[in-house]
């Protein structure tokens, strides 16, 4: 990798020099993306085609489990938050709203599938697939790429490829010759469904190949409606749709045949379909646009993007895309297989939040009513709990534009909030509520702190000092008049506690950079908060309760009922990212932590304590520590903080190695939307920012030999292993711009000045490294 | 009235001069609306407060009856299609729309309630008021005018008063002392309402003072949103909705207490209340601004229509409006009675359509894109198989800029269907389908031919030639393919072959004038087609079955499974309005059909036969003459076809006699958004639009001693029966601008251009006039 060595010495390189480099240098790195990983088990990947934060996901669904049956809840659904389980040997058909990697879900929009033969408009089951209008498929006939997939369905001999644009996605399926083709599209199904998802759903069939609509649903999102715009590349000979209950015009029974050929339809229960004649390996092409304001919004969106009927077009610009993206960390790794990983990470990171707006700058508020996106793009679905911690972080080094404009969706959020928040976990114009904390306040902190804030910084303060003064939200009252949140009042009252702690620290730090000192007199107070739940008598994090005593009964590794969510006291018991040297000395000073956080990685967690828990699972785990759930993502790096430095190396080393494989099965937990993967891109190179809204990044142990940050300033930084190798875990010493560093630290901008970062690897602990 | 006199003798009035008079004569008509007119039995009016064509119709609803009991149809919500019956004890609430007059209904938005006391949250039923939040209520205490209502609620000692603009609904609630008084939304409420008729509600609670949100339902209008912005004069102290199911956020139950202060609310079933303090008589204000398109719309139409709270200046200015509208018409009548059934006539005349977008020109279109009306008022609520009659038609004289803005209106409905056709009973961005035939084509060529059409009439003559030639719409195809529609294969074939074939002729007409031959050929060749299903031998109109032969069994005088549609075949028969002298020839000749007219008005017609059909009662009929639903509407004028004119005369004073009464119950069937009203109001004038699409009016006798009719053009158009009184029923001659007239009719252009016309009164007929 010489071009890296000779680049290295430029450090200031220019916007040309950089140019004419990575036009030379660039490599097909679409190549190494596997969608397919993650698709199994728990990582609620999808496989399908999308682009770079595109709006359609469109992709397979193996199966439409209802959310409940008999209204008792089925465990199964969660398997299915992202439509597709690697095991299934069905497909029902392609729907075009995915989340990646969630532990909750909702979308599965207009689900289409193309069928041969007599028309079945029930999806079938997986027992029976002859029963209804889904196919048998095979892994073998399957492949899915960055930005497309095909498969072949198997029952119909019809091959299926899938694309997409950032609003419209693309169907390109290949028939055998029959006079019975068709084309399926079912309103009614969906992702997470319930019973009554489906609020209210419409089509018209504008003429003989285009239909416009909307689905209304009331889910996870309260209020959600997407609309949309279908276009066929031939004209259907007929279409209609399954006789449903309630679908009549009422009082005028039996005046249309609407069943069949009418081209207006309303309900919840929408089936739809479209026959063909066809010929032997006739192409029909399908493209669905969607808008999140209006039919008129989809019908432009997808003039807009995809004019024509070249599916290959559409897809080569797709991967192209995926390319470019992917340019922005070239690396040499020990193996083929890490590429694969790492590449892959990097597309699960860049899959969201989602563009959430037309063309023409047009989207949904959270106030219902329709705005114009003014100077920004913007963005929707994001799952703060889970992405404040490394995604955002890893943003603002390699999408510091987008990182940006995120913020001033959230802010736009929080103008058009009722309850002047910022999105807790928000998508499509609603916030579900889900998860703890106020994380925006993090994203929005660390993009101040960091320099990356071409908004109005102080109405984003402000936005943040406003959402986290709301009493009456989640126990918030209490932690402000208490220091704490009383577990008798509010549950999972220590991860709230500690989670505001954080926050608040994180709204102090952009109050100081911007000067306004009673806000941060007053949030660095609130920081101090997490030493109110900290029970010295055990050493452990311990729900308090009004009276301010600490609950009785307590068992620090149950994950129920302990006043703790998603985690146990164990992992939770380490969240202060802000303060990590406050909470050693309080836990009994350097020494005894460092052997307390040991235990952590080796003790025996009996599966008694997560088996009811969705979110965490053996696959997961290092003993006691959860990596395949976020709230510990921190902690291997805590041994920074420590004299043991060097535990934190082997202990990096060991996750990127243990739960990030190759294979479908290959993610140890949810992806959630790109934090496990952005967890992944920063260890391997090196690094991680422990605290967002510090400009520090905690040092690791890199995975790559070398790699390059193309960074979007045009300047590089470049990292180098010396003497890598899957057992040299280990670092010897590390210098950066040839200067040896004594502290395990870096800074945000020495990474964006550029420079070169050299890890030198041993085998061995160096004990006294940083020291 | 000798202004009226002396202004005679200036037929050409200047503006000016017409400004002048009006100002000096302006006497103060709102005196003589009297709005309960009709609320009792099958008026289905309402009493509340609107001002002209406007958006909002604020008025109590003494009850909210649900279309259906366990699944079976109420035959009960039928009495409340305008939500109130004068017979009634208890007043649920004041909601915001309703249609004046109709025979189905929807609509009811937004019902609000004061109350004092324990707070209810249900409306409780009339035999057990103190069940719920309605209030017992008496006439005494009770007051309606044009744009103006008010009551005491018994139950509370609440003083309501009620008032409005185009787009804002203003309550003002006068409370007693209390600590316990509450303002009531009800959004779960509703006219016409199914269980499931609410899709989605949504409410915000802006601040203390103003909320949010909307209303979509399904029922009527399959698909249909009204937004809303409601601000109260004095902040709530606290507030809150009654618990219901599903309303949660899904998957974090008991985060929040959404019953109490919480400002977010969504679901199908929300009932909310606001609470204050009160002082002795302390009135709240509370205003109410709806939208087609959006709050953000709502609250600019409030802010635009009433930024302020002075309940009386809106009043005030409701009610010039109506005193300027009224004043179109200045008359002289035999008795004080007769000014409040013509003015109150006007004023339901001038009811709707109604206005139908934002002041900003927004509004919702058919294909649920929001739209802007460019250059026109767009309206909405098109009962057209009721207004193509008479009420369209007086529009173009009385109120010409607003019948040409609805023709737009209907050929935007028409570019924005799915469908492609016109209008055929539409409300609020839908279509009900309600009734038959396609008379907007009626509207249109009627607006054409009489050049009262600033619009591109080529455009809408082709929408009207593509609403006929939809094949699959209601018999359509058959009708063109055979001439009729076959009873067989469509029911009422025999009203929608003669309703297709007025309307053919009536584009006919508008095709000659814009000389489009092909058109007019096609057309005038359907508007035949009445002939086909004739039945010599037994003298009337007769389904005809698509083997050619008649349909075997036949009743002349049932209403029901006959071929007709809320008429029998004694009325039916003789709609031929575009070919009298056709269809009387076709009748044996001049002198039969004379004695046959003269035996509908004369003979019994047994109750059976109408007892069952909701549109025709008791109080409607003479004889078998049906003058309470409008197929007949033109019957009494086909005198004028034979040679015994003044057998009309008679006939038309008794109708206007008879079935138009002072007091509640003074209408004889559903005034039918101003259609029976028009009818009134042109043969109290002397003359009717028989066949509209014709410039001709058939002259009757008219009730009046003198009216002006004060054109928008500048003109005047003045009307003096001589001799007039109650016994002076015939028309001994008539002289247009003195010179006596030959033949029973007067023309468009000669009430436009201004003049005069004498009817000579006389108590015994002149059976020699016209002949």
């Amino acid at each position: 990798m010489t071009r890296i060595t000779l680049k290295s010495l430029c450090t200031a390189a220019s916007l040309l020099a950089a140019g004419v480099f990575n036009t030379q240098a660039q490599e097909d790195l679409v190549k190494y993306v596997d969608p397919m990983i993650g698709t199994a088990k728990m990582g609620h990947t999808y496989p399908g085609a999308t682009v770079p934060f595109g709006s359609v996901q469109l992709s397979p669904d193996t199966d439409t489990i209802p959310y409940g049956v008999n209204g008792r809840y089925n465990p199964d659904v969660y398997k299915y938050c992202a439509g597709y389980q690697y095991e299934d040997s069905t497909i029902v058909g392609f729907s075009h709203t995915h989340f990646s990697g969630t532990g909750h879900s909702d979308l599965g929009d207009f689900l289409v599938m193309p069928t041969v033969g007599k028309l079945q408009l029930n999806p079938g089951t997986e027992t029976d697939p002859d029963s209804g209008y889904r196919s048998r498929f095979s892994h073998d006939e399957e492949n899915a790429e960055a930005g497309y997939y095909s498969v072949n369905l198997k029952d119909y001999g019809v091959k299926a490829e899938l694309t997409a644009t950032t609003r419209v996605g693309v169907h390109q399926y290949t028939f055998p010759e029959s006079e019975e083709a068709h084309i399926i599209l079912d309103l009614k199904a969906g992702i997470y469904n319930y019973d009554e998802k489906n609020v209210w759903t419409i089509v018209r069939v504008e003429n003989d190949s285009t239909i416009t609509g909307y689905r209304q649903t009331s889910g996870w999102a309260r209020t959600r409606k997407v609309y949309f715009a279908m276009t066929f590349s031939k004209a259907f000979k007929s279409y209609g749709q399954e006789k449903q209950k309630g679908q009549v015009y009422r009082g005028f029974w039996g005046r249309f045949d609407q069943n069949h050929n009418f081209p207006q339809m309303a309900g919840n229960d929408l089936r739809l379909y479209f026959d063909f004649d066809t010929e032997e390996n006739e192409a029909i092409q399908v493209k669905m646009a969607l808008s999140p304001v209006s039919t008129a919004g989809a019908l432009n969106n997808m003039e807009a993007e995809v004019p024509g009927w070249d599916f290959d077009a559409v897809k080569q610009q797709a991967q192209e895309t995926w390319n470019k993206e992917l340019q922005k960390v070239t690396v040499e790794t020990l193996e083929e297989s890490d590429k694969v990983n790492l590449y892959t990470a990097m597309y699960h990171a860049f899959l969201g939040p989602t563009v959430y707006m037309d063309v023409d700058g047009k989207y949904m508020g959270l106030d219902r009513n329709v705005h114009e996106a003014d100077g920004f793009t913007n963005y929707t679905s994001f799952s703060l709990w889970d992405t404040y911690r490394a995604l955002h972080p890893l943003f603002n080094v390699l999408q510091p534009q987008r990182n940006q404009d995120m913020v001033q969706s959230m802010m736009v959020h929080q103008e058009q909030s009722v309850h002047h928040m910022l999105p807790i976990w928000s998508h499509y114009a609603n916030e579900n509520w889900c998860m703890i904390g106020y994380h925006s306040a993090s994203v929005i902190a660390d993009a101040i702190v960091k320099g990356n804030a071409d908004f109005d910084q102080n109405a984003a303060l402000d936005a943040c000092i406003q959402t986290a003064r709301t009493r009456y939200f989640d126990g918030i009252g209490e932690y402000i008049d208490r220091g704490y949140v009383p577990e008798d009042k509010d549950g999972a009252s220590v991860s709230k506690t500690l989670e505001y702690a954080y926050d608040d620290w994180a709204i102090a730090q952009a109050a100081k950079k911007l000067g306004r000192n009673d806000i941060y007199d007053e949030f660095i107070e609130r920081s101090t908060y997490w030493k109110n739940v900290y029970d010295k008598s055990i050493g452990f994090m311990r729900p308090k309760l009004s009276d301010g005593t600490f609950k009785k009964e307590f068992d620090e590794l149950n994950t129920h009922g302990q006043g703790f969510i998603e985690g146990n006291s164990w992992n939770y018991s380490l969240y202060v990212p802000h303060d990590p040297s406050g909470m050693i000395e309080l836990m009994g000073g350097k020494e005894k932590f460092s052997t307390h956080l040991d235990s952590l990685f080796t003790m025996e967690l009996p599966d008694k304590y997560f088996e009811n828990t969705e979110d965490i699972s053996r696959e997961g785990i290092i003993g006691n520590y959860v990596h395949g759930n976020e709230p510990s993502h921190h902690v291997a790096y805590l041994y920074n903080w420590t004299d043991d430095a060097y535990k934190a190396q082997d202990k990096i080393r060991m996750i990127l190695d243990q739960k990030y494989m190759t294979g479908s099965d290959g993610l140890s937990g949810n992806d959630d939307f790109g934090q496990m993967s952005a967890w992944y891109l920063f260890s391997s190179l090196g690094f991680y920012p422990v605290a967002p809204g510090s400009v520090d990044y905690a040092l690791g142990s890199p995975a790559v030999k070398e790699a390059m940050l193309n960074l979007d300033n045009g300047n590089t930084f470049e990292i180098e292993a010396k003497n890598q190798s899957s057992k040299n875990v280990y670092v010897r010493k590390v210098e950066l711009n040839g200067k040896e560093l004594t502290k395990p630290f870096i800074t945000h901008d020495q990474v964006m000045n550029g420079g070169r970062l050299t890890f030198y690897m041993s085998r061995k602990p160096n004990k006294n490294l940083y020291n």
